[in-house]
């Protein structure tokens, strides 16, 4: 039972190490077997090197653990994404170093060039600010809820993370492998794009039609990018 | 047929990742056999960590495929480089981190010190923005013609690579290796020249003497670098 | 005698290189016997590249050597921390990049984001500027004791790890790998910390709340963070 | 004749790959032998990748080839050093990234830390530019001279390494493994140099009695430091 699900969560997590996104144990990948109801997330606090399946927990959408040690702390947002977003088969979340300080500076990321814009058409979003009493009631979850109002009435597929304020960014795909390559996208993008700030303090946003060119040609319904 | 070229430009897309060049799969290399009028280069949205010799397509200068999957989404911009310049063996793009970022602030890099010198005697270029009908009608072969148009009547050896605004660096060369080498170098001078500002914001150039004997001992007609 | 410990202090030494915090042969980790008041550190000069458990050494609380070549030129260092905080088990020192930075501009590193509040709920202190003659007369030893007086009245769990000026930084924990543990973490946040700054010169603080809870689910009485 | 000169020089060069400071074919070491006045020097535009001792050169002091290929095109700047200082036995060149962003802004590098007063006592200086005709008459010999003038009156173990403005740096010691050292301290100096900078534009110096103590704890006539 969520034998293949299991191997492409454990091997989504081995993949954050392997892109350089996870430091000691800062970061967890899940992902959903929408059928069964069940997610399949890092168990807390396991150190990437020597992890294997048996690191692993399975909880139900309401956070109950199923098999597993205790997952990680942040399941209950991974939790929230599924329940508002259907279309979602896998979740990261990371402290990854370039996105991170810009979630540290509180500043969306924004557009400077195709590489942001094979992503998504937008910014990357900062998510609001929880108030006292939602730190203290279900911090987790009320993270979640953050992030789904970030992302609003657009789709996941046009934002595929989201930056937690003071914290670092999550993202997310169709497949916990398609949401690890966004997160290695996000954290590129916000690396380029802190280095290309450096160059020139104002940049001039990417015009107008090579940004939509771009996410077209590799997201629209007439993408010609990839082998289909 | 091509076992050779076919060959070269495996080694030329694996070197990419090898020099840290690629993220994903945001890269291409190409080479051309200019007896036969065949390029051969990396196929579509292929991951690099599996590719071997059935991840190339086989493409003909007009851009008919003539075998393996669909070719890079960038292969017009490859096949006018080489319509464009005879002498160009191999042709390199990718979104390196560091001339990305050059190219995110659309500002030529300017020659700071030698290492730029043994490769260019001019900064390198940014090419010209399109127009939305460039961008609609063909916007790959719109990159390649602007492209050109940047190298102007200077010859490739010495314009031998040029950033796309807002995108990232095209590099060229006499084989697909050395279209590699150009493009580790093209990085490695924007790496050294954005670290170079950051300690003067207006670094004094290099002197025309010590520019002009860098460019010359190691490509002019009384070269003496390297075994010949 | 001493097997366990040794081995636990090799791993360490080993593993700052492992995590990047070294160069050459700077640095050093160390872990304490408490009941047979032994304590076990690198040797002085040792290159990591062939490190085995001979070039340990073992020395009393008061420095005398009780085996092995001549111990750490920092080892007074290592001593005095041992000798004031009875709840350390090993002890680090490096020149690791990014915190060496902050140290070598005399600035505590601010507490910008939940990496940090994971860690420790104060800024990273540096420790005082000592003076000439502490700096003639047992310079290693009144580093020590400048280390404990950053520390002050804070326990060392809540502060696990300071700067030393001009210098770098030193950290510790419950045992030799809970120290390397803390100097990973100091360096990563260093770092973070310091392209923050580039986004934003003078960064929002972490709101309280966040801060609160992060510390607390990680190392506070109700922790609910990693498997127990 | 000269097989353990041979191997230092060989293992001095791959180390140089193995630290990072070399990109492509960007760099060289050479070694001494004293009492026959030969040279041993990495050939000019060789891989280092597939690099063995055959691909080494044999010169006399005044640069004449008794074995192997072209030497490196900056042999007579290698030789230059070794005449005026009796005491080299190994020298290195690279473009090392950090050092060679402060020579491009034709900076000296100051005494910002104990791992910059554990290599030297003063700021890494730049060499004088050279003349247009210097430039033409012997630019490589020239160049040796300009570093020599650099040292100055002091004494090279004091001065372990000089950057070339617009070019990179020089370093040099006891043995070719010495010179490799200081190379890779010189860079690891001038990145965290770079990064202090970020930190506090104008950063204090280093106080005088700390900058001592490392020094002369490590170098001194009473040294400490290291097994002897």
């Amino acid at each position: 039972m969520l034998e293949q699900l299991r191997d492409a969560v454990l091997e989504a997590n081995l993949a954050l190490t392997a892109h350089g996104l996870v430091t000691l144990t800062w970061g967890n990948a899940s992902g959903i077997d929408r059928e069964r109801g069940l997610v399949v997330i890092k168990a807390s606090g396991v150190p990437y090197a020597s992890m294997s399946a048996a690191d692993l927990a399975v909880v139900t959408l309401d956070g109950e653990v199923v098999e597993g040690g205790r997952p990680s702390t942040d399941t209950p947002t991974h939790l929230a994404l599924y329940a508002a977003f259907e279309e979602l088969g896998g979740v990261v979340h990371t402290h990854s170093t370039w996105a991170t300080a810009w979630a540290q500076a509180t500043r969306e990321i924004p557009v400077l060039g195709t590489t942001h814009a094979d992503f998504s058409p937008f910014p990357v979003p900062v998510a609001r600010e929880l108030t006292a009493s939602e730190v203290d009631a279900g911090y987790e979850a009320s993270t979640g809820a953050a992030i789904v109002d970030a992302v609003g009435d657009r789709c996941t597929a046009e934002v595929p993370g989201v930056l937690l304020p003071w914290h670092g960014p999550f993202a997310w795909g169709a497949t916990p492998a398609a949401a690890v390559e966004n997160a290695v996208t996000l954290e590129q993008v916000a690396r380029v794009a802190l280095l290309t700030e450096r160059l020139r303090p104002q940049p001039r946003p990417i015009p107008g039609p090579v940004l939509a060119k771009h996410f077209e040609r590799k997201h629209g319904p007439r993408a010609y990018y990839g082998q289909r």
